[in-house]
């Protein structure tokens, strides 16, 4: 099965809730993920912000659900690490 | 439960009380406080400085509460890192 | 036997499927594989990625035609790294 | 409670004492002080350094001190890394 | 005596055989050659490449002699690390 | 008690004795001085040096005297390091 | 007694003998000595090298008997670590 490890994300939103917030709920999608958020630019009324999650097994479409549920809205992703694991099953 | 590790913050401060008394109050906030303080440009009345937070559980409230105290303002969260772990109730 | 341990590639992708799904598909490949994926350049149509592909052995031609596959076009071979190995036969 | 782990200065100070003697003096402060020194700039009577002094626990106001009695003047803090511990009484 | 441990080839090259049937031909010239190879520049007809082999006791003429056979052509060598050891016989 | 345990030295020496000689004679001050030269610039009756000599307790006296010995002139201390330690005695 | 570690040498050489039997013939020359040669500089009938000699006590002047042997021609003595240690006898 494959794994994705690592994800870096660019996100725009909007002031609030703020970076720390914003982190803070995506990192409660899962048990163990831990998440490295970077303000790149602020403008008038929203700021774009870099947002790296590591984590075993990141559900994606969870941390993208969780995204859209806190009024940002992601432009791109810049990275992925995936890893090919023999199933735990 | 999800708890912050690390929080880099953009503050305003007036000259007094100077970078040392500064990081000593804030590191006084918690029982494990790292914080590294840097000066990053001084003005007539006020000093723009960088302060990085370290601990196992940071308390940003409280930060915020003792920068304003001191007669800092906050200007921006930079970055945050916060850690998704099992409740430890 | 010589074998493959890391393949860097230069690759161009439309839009869809993203690069999520595009390195687990490569990554499902291989029972070890580590896909490490870069959005390199947005276009309109379609985008820049590397694809830095990690194993103990990597069959390069099963990672070019799921690139085919999934509408990718290989544009070059970046960097190789084999090794010589007595063979485990 | 808050201790000082390390301090970076920029201090001016004449050409005697030398660097040597002037971060021998600093260091003798405390029991465990390492003080690196570094020339930025030599100017006709004087030369501005940049002393970064690390130790357990280190006395702020000593160090000033001494600056002071060496002829020197501290013109600014330019870095403070302070650490809470539980108290050791 | 003396054995070549690492050279840093520059190497130019037809597009055929590709650069990883290129750097596992190399490979298989000894028995622990790890062969890294980075593809510096593509023309119409030939790419230049950077081959960087290294092993225990690296056979440099026979490594030559595969690079001609594989239609490439050596324009030099830009490193060379040896290492004086006592005979193993 | 304070010793010093590095500095880095800007010396401008005659072309005899070279740097091999220059080094050797004065890592010879010391029972377990490290000394590393590298020459900055070359002119025609002389060369500037960066001397950085590492050592438990480092002389300074006996290192700045035999680099006058040799028809060196020390130009200027670049950087100290100091340590305060409880007096062996 | 002072040993040295580590030289760097700025040398002019003719095309041939080429780099790697220049660096090998430069590391037969001592029992430990590792040579890692970079071409920095290929003219019409010379280059430059750099030739940097690593070993336990290296015999400075039987190297640069070797590299004038070889045609070679010694431009500077770029870089020098010595270290003074208890004689052996």
């Amino acid at each position: 099965m494959v794994y994705v490890k690592r994800i870096v994300l660019d996100v725009l939103k909007p002031h609030q809730p703020n970076a720390l917030e914003f982190s803070q709920t995506i990192a409660s999608v899962g048990a163990d993920y831990r998440v490295h958020l970077i303000v790149l630019e602020v403008d008038e009324n929203t700021e774009t912000i870099q947002i790296e999650v590591t984590g075993n097994t990141i559900d994606f479409e969870a941390v993208q659900s969780v995204i859209n549920d806190l009024g940002g809205s992601l432009h791109s992703i810049d990275e992925v690490e995936v890893q090919s694991e023999p199933d735990s099953d």
